[in-house]
């Protein structure tokens, strides 16, 4: 064969991809088991109907030919007038372009933000496409360290070593956060903007999960003092709107930098399915009904495990203020979180993610994605508890 | 606004891009006139609406979730079976990548044979997007200048000194072509196969065009000895099965380059639709028929073309053998094909390409497109060519 480019054999960085736990579950399931998977973030409910027949209705209307590569224009101008209402930032279609997805926008946010051999920044722990995302950029990924018992905030201080160190061009950041849940107080955001300005930094503000706020305030980085223009927002109906499938998404930013992604996006993806940007337009224009549909399963089970938790002392957990997840420590019971979760499967058949699929500030704890009933829920999380207790005491009187 | 890449804002490499002719024809359209476009290579009909209901069916029996980022297996599987029966290479789903568009595959294509900073060879004339996205895979884009007299085809020397001068790590070329419309035969195929395997390139072959074929037949360049290990293929439903806004296509190469190359769609994109794949599958299991369907009123359109021009001595067709675009050698008016296109535009309501919008080698040339109706096509190029004659004998009187 002949030779292939170092850049795209060494995106996923080498060693554990993180989902052992989850492929094995899906294994057992396979062979006829029945497993409980609290892994993936999905949620346990379809794309509502009503937009999968406006999708069709624009579809058979003839929405089948090239759309505009920056997006359809009724839709940068409704995600426009969106982000404009939710942070009070002058926003026009200038500053969106519709991506295939969220994942799609964080890779042309380091694109933009980032030459080849840059270093690109990012919180530990993190949703597991980050590093590889700023390596597929041929940028440097570096991590930030935060601690469980800062609530896996970021440090200020330990941002601007790094950003100094390595001259990095761009921080990534995720409020609501996947893995933890934790929603950044206004005061981190803050620190975070400081940090930026100061080092001269992109600050590239992964934000689908703003929909799914359970206690506090989502606060967007690009609305404080000089932050618009140092800033891209990704967003997604993904998450918001159960339309995980489409792929559909965007980018705001600075008009010279949409200008400029514009570029990328004609030599990466010629952009999106008219038929589907209709459907995100519908999907939209349904208001925060929908959205608060789509959200309150997760608001109420996530106080189900709040709940569930209060009733014993071995489990803790991150505050989840947000989104669909809740990061429990299990480090009373000695074990990292990998062993903990292997050790869950096979004695009680459920599944879940170990901290150390997020990097490894998150050793030693597990994430409970909130993608089931509710009852299902509670039944698993109490397992868990229980399980923990077991262990832990057995690693006391051993001692 | 914080610094952006050099790599980002250099995607278009400076200059025109081409497309004035065919946006003062929009702004013309805009205005209230009524003007002919044979500009863009977009059908004159629409998705099929079998396919269009096959999509709704899969989205509303569930299928709205994640889909796997490879692709769909029974896609994969598919895609696999059709390039084995049409090249007789053994092809596995291992071998398939399925991606949102022709376009994505190009650029994954680029992004796995190069590394930032290697060249990558094209042959000029070229389609719009070629240099843009060898620019945002980080290398660096050189042209192989062709002749009209040629038919366009590249010179296998020209070739190997570019090969040799810049160390290229990969070639991209298209057959059946767009600009130009011609099919290369058997012995330029295996000419470009031997320069790569002699300056040890990968060969990307842009087969998006492989069902329209007028004359001559298709050779796949991974169909020759040595050149399924160093071949990328890629291919789309867009021109074949009328389905260019539903972004989806597929790259066919090694395993081990498909692999890495998964990585890289998980970092870039994330996989695609999976009703929209669905809908592809349909669409691939109507066979033959469907795509005939949708190249015929090309094929005749191209006889009806060459026809007219038969008539007349001063406007030459490039041999169009495949692909919905005649290229006409204009040069006997003295003009550019820019200033030719302007003044077809402003005289007689008619928009086409430029050849100068495609490189350096189509210059005095034009390119039609095969996408309006047949007696609109026929009176168009009727039109052309007496204008041509006009300009012509205006020039001799001239003289």
């Amino acid at each position: 064969m002949a030779k292939l480019s170092t850049r795209i054999t060494s995106i996923t960085g080498g060693g554990s991809d993180g989902w052992e736990v989850f492929n094995r579950a899906r294994q057992m399931i396979a062979a006829g088991e029945t497993v409980t998977e609290l892994t993936q973030g999905e949620h346990d409910i379809l794309t509502d109907d009503s937009i999968l027949d406006a999708m069709h209705r624009s579809a058979r209307s003839g929405q089948t030919g090239y759309a505009l590569v920056p997006g359809v224009p009724a839709l940068r101008d409704a995600v426009a007038a969106r982000v404009q209402a939710r942070t009070g930032v002058p926003t026009s279609a200038d500053n969106v372009l519709i991506t295939p997805g969220g994942q799609s926008a964080l890779f042309a946010a380091h694109m933009a933000a980032c030459s080849p051999g840059d270093t690109a920044l990012y919180i530990d722990p993190y949703y597991a496409t980050y590093p590889g995302t700023i390596r597929a950029a041929s940028a440097k990924p570096v991590a930030i360290q935060t601690r469980a018992r800062d609530a896996f905030l970021p440090d200020p201080e330990a941002i601007n070593a790094a950003a100094q160190t390595h001259a990095a061009r761009s921080l990534l950041v995720n409020s609501p956060n996947n893995p933890t849940g934790s929603v950044y107080p206004r005061e981190s955001i803050e620190q975070i903007a400081k940090s930026c300005v100061d080092n001269d930094m992109w600050l590239i503000s992964d934000e689908v999960y703003d929909t799914q706020i359970w206690k506090g305030a989502h606060l967007s980085p690009r609305a404080l003092p000089e932050m618009a223009d140092r800033t891209f927002v990704v967003g997604s109906l993904s998450k918001s709107h159960a339309m995980t499938g489409s792929r559909i998404g965007w980018i705001i930013g600075p008009k010279p930098a949409i200008d400029c992604m514009i570029d990328l996006a004609t030599s990466t993806t010629y952009g999106v399915p008219g038929y589907i940007q209709d459907a995100a337009l519908f999907a939209l224009a349904q208001g925060d009904a929908l959205e608060e549909q789509i959200a309150t399963p997760f608001r109420r089970r996530r106080t189900l495990v709040l709940d569930v938790l209060s009733e014993q002392n071995t489990v803790t957990a991150i505050p989840s203020n947000g989104a669909m997840y809740t990061m429990l420590d299990i480090r009373a019971t000695g074990l990292s979180g990998f062993d903990f979760a292997q050790a869950l499967l096979t004695e009680h058949k459920i599944a879940v993610m170990p901290g150390e699929s997020f990097g490894t500030s998150a050793a030693g704890h597990i994430r409970v994605a909130l993608t089931v009933a509710d009852d299902k829920l509670a039944a698993s999380v109490r397992t868990i508890c229980q399980f923990a207790e077991q262990l832990t005491q057995g690693r006391s009187n051993a001692t």
